[in-house]
């Protein structure tokens, strides 16, 4: 007998027909001899039909009333996924965020995880029933409701794995699991059978939506094996855990696309020190995140610097900048949108050069211009003109051979 | 500075714009000095739409997992009027039944308040908060989520008057109070200053439908004197209070009608001990409730009985009747649903006599025919043919004279 958690998104319980759906799927489960504990988020649309109702209220409502009405969503949710099982004979209780014991800090919309008090959980399970807990949401010291943020109920699942030391942790989703590259982009890209903690946190970072970066780094933390897999069929997903030996066999795990990022180029700039510094400083304090930097000297003491910043933040850092530019002595702030960045990632790369020129190479052979590039162990970015990226992308998983079998 | 709690059903907090309303009267509440607790419902048809979608899932929805999923509709309300609140300017902070400290049995749908922790709601009023609390709902020793059945919302209010030793409570409604009889019916009828609690108690279980029984119980047990009004006007409504000396001037308080029972007769059953016992044991087994009885002994050793029901559950009291007529040595049964029950209520009938001869001359005077005739200390009813029941009302309301001022 395995103990299993098995979450399902806002989609996959997005009507009465779905929620039967899922209520089958882990009844087969259960009677298959194992523990399920179920996590589930709102039904999708109901936060931001919830939401609609708040705004309509007020144009910028409480935090901490914001988490007491969104929660109810996920309220909802497993109440009615109980009754689907029950309607299947199979015994199953629904608890809230905090009746399952999530404690949370004392921070809403936001809140991280301090720790799980499972005892209920195991209560129930010991009783033999299926165990639903709702996503999203936790209790903090104090008896307040909280919740945990975006990808908060993938969390609640990963949590819950980790502290009721299930031995597998399931993520249904709207995909079959974690690809080679995104098969719109690479039509030959190849679902992965298995993928490091650090491979998919690289590929959530880069765009790759599945999953929010939080919870791989939370299971790796904690060494919860989960596997992403489709709610809409019977395909085994991708098994995400720590690397093995033999995943380095691989050097490049997967070529990731994101085109939500611009790049800001601010030259003529003087070249002493700090000067770079302060810029990153008032970027940080507009709370944008900067992604891929280069700074380049030339000549006459001035200096060129680059970088990227989500495409949503692009008008905000450039106004923050232009703001500092007289005080750092002058310089030229241009914005560019129509960019591309191609990653590579693999943890195999650690141990295998030559990574980066069969990757320039084939960016090359499409004549992708390479505008930036940064490394980390296991990725390599380059940034390339966004009318560029589909085909730089094809011709780079086809430089590593994604597409065949490992 | 008094301490107020306000209460505000599902029609009055309907929609957006009456959730504003309800936040702009409790801002003139506190701003007219006073601490305020407020007591809300689910939105009006969210309760039914939360149970049609449990129907769809599962025909007989657990009881705990209804609990579960219905208590979501007081939580959205709770953070929406909160956030009205704030749009006022007005600190406020919301709790559901469970953080307000409502302990109840382990019972659900239909539980009862066992005691109320007032702690946290003492906490937030000190910091200056409007309190918002979910009706309805409450949490049982083990942490589980419970409702209180019918008029749950009121019960809440009451007990959280008693709890928080408030100076009043206000149950707003889309009535302007208790009234001498249904304006329906009778048009000069007249709205009352004040009713005493087992007034108030004959009223409700005479199809006054103002408030629930078990809320004036509670409300009688624990000496809060409330308030019933209107929530769409701000005329005064009636205070429901413990009997005074002066209240007893007046003989009768009102005149009710009731037209949702039906009548059983059962004729030539055999007189002997026992017989009515049996038949009334049935009826209890079968959880019908019975309200007047009259039985007549004829001759040759054969009686009639003869009482009432709520009509939806006459033809199952005839079917649960009709099975021990056998048993009890033969007899007949039919039901007559065209009757309606008339009532006269009031404290100060212990000490006037000559009520029910007012009350029948009435009655004769226009030709209504008395059926069935039954009294407490504080009431008189009888029975009637349902078509002469509105001229039936009017005539004892004119005959007591309750359109006049006290």
């Amino acid at each position: 007998m395995a103990r299993i958690v098995q979450k399902f998104g806002g989609t996959s319980v997005g009507d009465i027909e779905r929620i039967k759906r899922v209520a089958k799927r882990v009844a087969e489960t259960r009677a298959a001899g194992n523990e399920v504990i179920v996590v589930v988020s709102a039904r999708s649309g109901v936060t931001n039909e919830l939401i609609a109702r708040a705004k309509s209220i007020n144009a910028s409502p409480d935090e901490r009333e914001m988490d007491m009405l969104l929660t109810v969503g996920e309220q909802e949710t497993i109440a009615l996924t109980a009754m689907a099982l029950h309607a299947l004979g199979v015994p199953a209780v629904s608890l809230t965020g905090a009746q399952a014991g999530i404690l949370t800090e004392s921070l809403h919309t936001r809140a991280r995880i301090l720790s799980i008090d499972s005892s209920k959980v195991e209560e129930k399970l010991a009783q033999g029933n299926v165990v639903i807990v709702a996503g999203f949401q936790g209790i903090d010291q104090r008896g307040q409701i909280t919740t945990l943020g975006r990808g908060g109920s993938d969390l609640s699942a990963v949590a819950l794995a980790a502290s009721s030391k299930a031995d597998l942790c399931q993520i249904f989703t709207d995909v079959d699991g974690v690809y080679t590259a995104d098969p719109r982009i690479v039509p030959n890209a190849r679902k992965l059978d298995e993928i490091s903690y650090d491979e998919m946190l690289e590929l959530a970072s880069l765009g790759t939506k599945v999953m929010q970066a939080r919870s791989v780094e939370f299971a790796k933390k904690f060494g919860v094996v989960f596997e992403v897999r489709s709610s809409f069929n019977n395909n085994p997903g991708t098994i995400v855990k720590e690397e093995v030996k033999s995943m380095e066999d691989v050097v490049v795990r997967g070529v990731a696309v994101d085109r939500n990022q611009s790049k800001v180029v601010i030259t003529h700039i003087a070249d002493r020190p700090g000067t770079a510094a302060r810029i990153f400083q008032v970027l940080g304090e507009a709370g944008i995140n900067v992604d891929m930097i280069v700074q380049n000297v030339g000549r006459g003491g001035v200096a060129n610097l680059t970088f990227t910043v989500p495409r949503d933040a692009a008008d905000q850092a450039e106004k923050a900048v232009r703001a500092v530019l007289d005080e750092l002595g002058g310089g030229e702030i241009s914005l560019v949108d129509s960019i591309a960045k191609i990653s590579v990632v693999g943890v195999g790369m650690r141990s295998h050069s030559g990574v980066a020129a069969t990757m320039f190479g084939a960016l090359s052979e499409v004549g992708a211009n390479i505008q930036l590039i940064s490394t980390s162990e296991i990725k390599i970015s380059v940034v390339v003109d966004e009318d560029t990226a589909d085909e730089a992308a094809r011709a780079v998983h086809q430089a590593f051979k994604l597409d065949a079998e490992a």
